[in-house]
This record gives structure tokens, C-alpha cells and sequence, in this order.
């Protein structure tokens, strides 16, 4: 008598399809393969030393503490220090505007199951964050695509879309996955009043804005928001949900990240984490704490930027030597991807096969447009390869790519 | 301009209002107050000394590996291990039957998110675990309580009960989390033959069954679903769900715990535990791997159990001596808690006041009960008190309950 599971499963499961892209993406895992495809931060850079030194010493100091069940909302330093350490983004908050979470994945997945309803529609660019449509999608979120440029989100679509009623706008600001491309300040500003006008939240998702490796820093959402609702409080109140981690900055294996939104958000979101996995791991909090606490964060933020910046140095001007003409590509001032745009008529993912033929990966940038479209798209990672991985894999790709456009151009 | 975010909050969250009971225990956390309410395991038994050295180990050896971004489904030596350990309690399976959770709450919720549709019942003990009702009625199930007593679930009103066409059935076998009741082998087969006739999957939460310190191993429901469905192939293949943990047996603040399914159900989990938090803490998993391997995890265990066993002994002692008559209690043969039912006149919530006065607490048993009812019954933890505490909470508890029982007396 065997079970029958797929009758068994919730409506949501049946929309949880395992993606074409997903199976494309398992042939790059081969250790022959350059990959590109991954989002994967530098694992060079770790501070694997530095994590050592702050496990002994947490469990010397804590003990048992740090390997007990603690509070929902996070460990009372690590919040305190996430405040100080945003305050030097601009970001003025307390901790009470603080949840930690297992990732941002995690705070996601959160947001979604306080805010969203089945139907509802959420307002992302277009493209988007691929984990925030499958997370939201969970839900039964509807997504309405706004259009982005070099930019970032078009002001004049969003104001269409913000008529059509959404739970809230969804926002990458600094150097957007997948493209790379950073928001503009003035529309920030637009961005920001226009969703307060409509009474329309913003989640400004932010895992990257602190690896800007050129150009100036431009305020986050949430700063120009408290500002636009004149949140002279030390405590934060305004329209605007903002995440950001450890992940990108110290290691994604710890899976630390953080929210900052309005109090009573954060009390709804400790509610919905409570029933999703009690609380995040008190040591790797510890950790977090220890290792970052004395200003070492800052000081290896600083060192991470200067590597990517090589990465991506690299990247682009092998692209420029390689790459056919037709084929674009951001420039992006910081984070861990490029974009590239190819002629129409190429199908990304017929590239990506005879990619893998010729060892080396990316990623279609199709599933990472939840309205269709980007089928000549694809994304390029330069923060997980080494620079002689770079010079060999874009060299490679570039072959691809002449290849197929110089095969179709007229004889 | 406040945004109104009462307004914008989900139907789900709604559902989610802070529980009067939660406010009350706020006040057991007081340092002078001696509680019995949280379900902690004793902090004394964790090994700080082998996690130290484990971290160390892990770091030298793995390096950045242990600190990147991993395979949602788990760090395959320790689902390895997991298969070798649990089939010492009769349970064999393959890695494929593996998902490593953040805690089992996580695959509680995990759970909720791939089986239930708004409206689903799902066939419960009353009382029953309060972390399963809260992950699941964020998922809209309504639940139907099946009566228990000394022997676990009642048989009869579960055959009743499965013709209201439930979900699943939820079902704590070992010392049960709230009453410390076991499920007899008789009842197990019943259960096991029932709901395969009625097609209904069973979830089995066994957080404790390594922790029996008096009578004998019974086999899990998992087990004996095995031998009849006849599943004769390593991989298994049956109508049950299995979780456990590391909470209880190495640390809960590593957040670490793992499900026991067929490969399919384990396929979906996997899926929707991408969109909850990519995966779990790949760090966090090396290191238990590196505590457990050699065969630490089984004697670390026995110790365990020795401890519960000396303060369960102890606190049924005291209790004997100084609750008054009328009152009742389980005798656990293993796990964190016993269950005390109060004179069917006492409302254990007026209790817990009295007994935050004389400082000491426990948990009031109603919020057990997702259909109602309890209202005269309390749990009490005997894990993560020391003797000293235990002496001292039991006659203060003691003393309130003489106070109330013989001052109702007729003079």
C-alpha cells in the first residue's frame, strides 16, 4: 500500500516546480567548468582565522549560553551592534527595529507570510531577485514587473503599477541581482514619495550595499523615508522594511542577516519566526558578535570591496577584448554581478548549453523576470572565480559568443 | 504620514495574536523565580569543551568550506551519520530519506508549508506539542483532537476521529511534549494499520525517544510502518514522516534537526526550505558531525540521561511529599516533562499567580489543547533545573497548591 503523496500536497506545493533552470544548473557543478552561474561570495577572503579565535572565545566566555535556546528577536549585542554599524550607512535605528534572521532568505520568506495573501500583488523590478519570487510565490503572490534601466526601477512605471493596488514595492537598490545596477538618488526620492502617497510599504533588500568599490555612497531608502516622514526619533516608524546579512560581508555558512523595520513589524515578524524555527543559531550569533564587534567588520569590509574590484576589473575589460559586437554588459559599482544583453535572437539558454560544452557557466536571465521576458539575458558573477578563472572562463564564453553572432551574421 | 500597517498585515497574521499565556510567562523569567515552564535541557550536560574542539577541527580542516553556502538538503557525512545513528534505534534508511532542519520547528513549518491547504484538519493528541499548533495554524489547518491518557492516544476515538478525512496525523510518541505519556507498542501498530487502511500520513516528532532512562526501547511508529507496508528495500519508502533533533541529545542553540521521509516528500521539503532559508547553517552542521562521528553522540546520551533521570526521581519524590491529595501526575520514563493534573475546580492559570508569588513557575496546560479544555492541568520541566531547584521549587509549589486545595476544604 504505497501513498499516494502527490494528492497529499498543499496547492502551493503544486507551484513549487522544480525549475528547468535548476536542472540546466546542476550539468555547471562539474568540477571542469568555470562556473559563473553561482552567487557565491569570495571564499578566499573568509576570516576563517579570525571565526576560530571568536569560537573559542565565545565558548570560554558564554559556555553553555552559547549553545542554549535564546530569544526570537536575536542576541541583545549582535542587535545593538547591527545599530551601530548601520549608523555609519546613515541607517539610525535602535534595537527594537532589529530582528535577526537565519539569512535574508529567511526575512523574506517572513515578510511573506505576514503580509501576503493569495492574489495579492507585489511590485518588483524587472528583472528581480529569483529567492524573492520563490519564496513569495509560496504565498500566492502576484507579481507585477516595473521596467528598469541603467538606473534602476522606471518612476513613470511605477506609478502605473502602483494603481493597480499592491501589499508592497519590492527594491534592490545597490548593484541589483541580477543586473548590477544601482538606483538612482533622485529616484530613491520618487520612490519614496510616491509609495508613501499611495500608503504603499517598500522592502528595500540591501545584501550588497556595503561592497561599493567606485562612486559614492547614495542613502538607502529607509534614510530618505525617515526623512520624507520626518522620523526625528531615534527609533525608526516610517514606510520602509530594509534587510541586509552577514552573508555577503562576513560568511554565508553562519546564515546571519537582519531586518529593520517599524517595532511593530518586527513584533509580527518574532511572531511568524517563533512558528518557523523558534530563533537563529545563539552561537553563530555569538560569533557574529565577536568577531565583528571591535571594528574588524570594517576593516575586511574594505578588503573585500578591493578584491571585487579587481574581479570585476577583470571581468570587464576580458569582455570588452572577447565579447562580439552586439552583445552589452553593466558596469556595476559594486556587489558581485554583472549583466550582460545579447542580440534578440539568441536564446540565453541555448548559449548556456554550448557554454558548458566549452567549460565555463552563467545564468539565463529568463526565471529572474517573473512576467516573462530576458530570454536574451544573462547573468555573470565575478566574485566566486579566481582572476585566473576569470581570464580563462571569459575567454571561453567570449569564443562561444562569436561564434554563435558571427555564424548568423549575413555571408 | 504613519503608515497604517495593521491594514496591510496577511489573514494569517491575524491568526497570530501574542497568547495571554506568553505574557504571563514573561514574568517567570525573573532571575529569583525558580521555573519549571520553558522545556530547556539541563546546560550543565552541554559539551563545551568537545564543540570547542570540534570548531577548531573544522575550521583547520575544511576552511572557507565550512563558512560558504551549502546544499539545501544537508552536509551529506552528516546526513550519513544521522542514517548510521538512528538505524541503532531501528530506523533504516538511506541519505536520500535525510533533510537537515533548523530545529525541528523548522520542519514543523516546512511541513504545514508543502501538506496543508487553508481548512485542512489535521488529527492531533490533546494535549498536544504547542510549536506544531502554532507552525501550522499559520497555514489556516483546523485541528481535531483525539483524546489521550496513560497509554497515549486513544485508539477508538482515533478511528473516529480519521473519518473527519484529516491531512495527516500528528503524534508524539516518547514522553510526550506536554503530558510525558508513551504511546504503547499495541497502540503503535494500530496506529501505523489505521491509517494506511484510511490512506492518512502519519508525522511522528520524537525529540526525546533517545532519552528513556526506565522501562524498555519501544520501536518507532516509523519502524513498525516499515515492517507493514513491508518496505524491505534500505530506502524508505513508507506513510510516515520521522523528526528529530540535536537539541536535546548535543545543543539547541546549534539549531540543528533532521526528517526522516520518502524521497519524494523530502524532494518537496527540499524545495520549500530554499524559499525559507536556503539551507542550514553549513558551519553548524560540520561541527556536529565532528562531535557526533566517533561515537561521542551515543555516551554523551547515556550521561544525559543519568541527569534527567536523578531530577525526575527527585522532583516525583517532593512531589509526592508535598502535593496535596487530589492532585495527580504522569511518571515519565524519559524526556523533559511530567504533567499534573489539578482538581477539576483549580484553574491553573490562577495557580501559576499564586505560584509567581512564592516564586516558582511552570506552564499552564489549556494552550495544549487546540480544541479547548485542560484548564485544570499544568506542565512541569524537570531537565533544566538543578537538584537544588528542584527541592526548593516543588515545596514552594507545594505549599500554594496545600494552600488552595485545603482551603477550599469543607470546615
Amino acid at each position: 500500500m504505497q501513498t499516494p503523496w502527490e494528492h497529499r500536497y498543499a496547492q502551493r506545493t503544486q507551484r513549487m516546480a522544480s525549475s528547468a533552470i535548476r536542472e540546466l544548473l546542476k550539468l555547471t557543478e562539474k568540477p571542469d567548468i568555470i562556473s559563473f552561474a553561482g552567487g557565491l561570495p569570495a571564499p578566499e577572503v573568509f576570516p576563517v582565522q579570525e571565526i576560530e579565535e571568536a569560537c573559542i572565545q565565545v565558548l570560554r566566555r558564554e559556555g553553555s549560553k552559547a549553545l542554549q535556546y535564546s530569544a526570537t528577536e536575536g542576541y541583545l549585542p549582535l542587535r545593538e551592534m547591527i545599530a551601530r554599524h548601520t549608523s555609519r550607512y546613515g541607517i539610525e535605528v535602535i534595537a527594537e527595529n532589529i530582528l535577526v534572521t537565519s539569512g535574508s532568505q529567511q526575512a523574506l520568506d517572513l515578510l511573506g507570510k505576514i503580509f501576503i495573501n493569495r492574489g495579492d500583488r507585489i511590485l518588483v523590478e524587472s528583472p528581480t531577485y529569483l529567492g524573492a519570487i520563490q519564496a513569495w510565490q509560496a504565498y500566492g503572490a502576484e507579481f507585477v514587473a516595473v521596467p528598469s534601466d541603467e538606473n534602476g526601477m522606471v518612476i513613470d512605471a511605477l506609478e502605473e503599477a502602483l494603481r493597480t493596488g499592491p501589499k508592497f514595492i519590492y527594491v534592490l537598490p545597490n548593484f541589483q541581482n541580477p543586473t548590477g545596477v544601482t538606483l538612482s538618488l533622485d529616484r530613491r526620492q520618487e520612490l519614496v514619495r510616491l509609495a508613501a502617497r499611495h500608503g504603499v510599504p517598500i522592502i528595500e533588500d540591501d545584501p550588497y550595499g556595503q561592497l561599493r568599490f567606485e562612486g559614492d555612497h547614495l542613502p538607502s531608502v529607509v534614510v530618505l523615508d525617515g526623512q520624507y516622514q520626518e522620523n526625528h526619533d531615534s527609533c525608526y516608524r516610517g514606510n520602509v522594511i530594509y534587510l541586509s546579512t552577514f552573508s555577503k560581508t562576513l560568511a554565508p555558512g553562519l546564515r546571519l542577516a537582519w531586518v529593520i523595520a517599524p517595532p511593530d513589524v518586527i513584533r509580527k515578524l518574532v511572531q511568524a519566526k517563533q512558528g518557523a524555527d523558534l530563533h537563529t543559531s545563539t552561537f553563530n550569533q555569538m560569533i557574529a558578535y565577536e568577531v565583528s564587534h571591535g571594528g574588524f567588520l570594517d576593516r575586511h569590509i574594505r578588503l573585500i570591496r578591493q578584491v571585487y574590484s579587481e574581479r570585476r576589473n577583470l571581468m570587464l575589460e576580458l569582455m570588452e577584448e572577447t565579447f562580439p559586437p552586439g552583445v552589452r554588459w553593466t558596469r556595476p559599482q559594486g556587489g558581485l554581478f554583472l549583466w550582460s544583453v545579447l542580440p534578440d535572437w539568441l536564446d540565453a539558454a541555448e548559449v548556456l548549453k554550448m557554454a558548458v560544452e566549452h567549460k565555463v557557466a552563467f545564468v539565463p536571465g529568463a526565471p529572474f523576470h517573473p512576467c516573462g521576458g530576458g530570454h536574451n539575458t544573462m547573468r555573470i558573477n565575478y566574485s566566486n572565480a579566481s582572476p585566473e578563472q576569470i581570464e580563462l572562463g571569459i575567454t571561453r564564453l567570449g569564443e562561444v559568443l562569436q561564434q554563435l553572432v558571427i555564424s548568423a551574421q549575413p555571408a
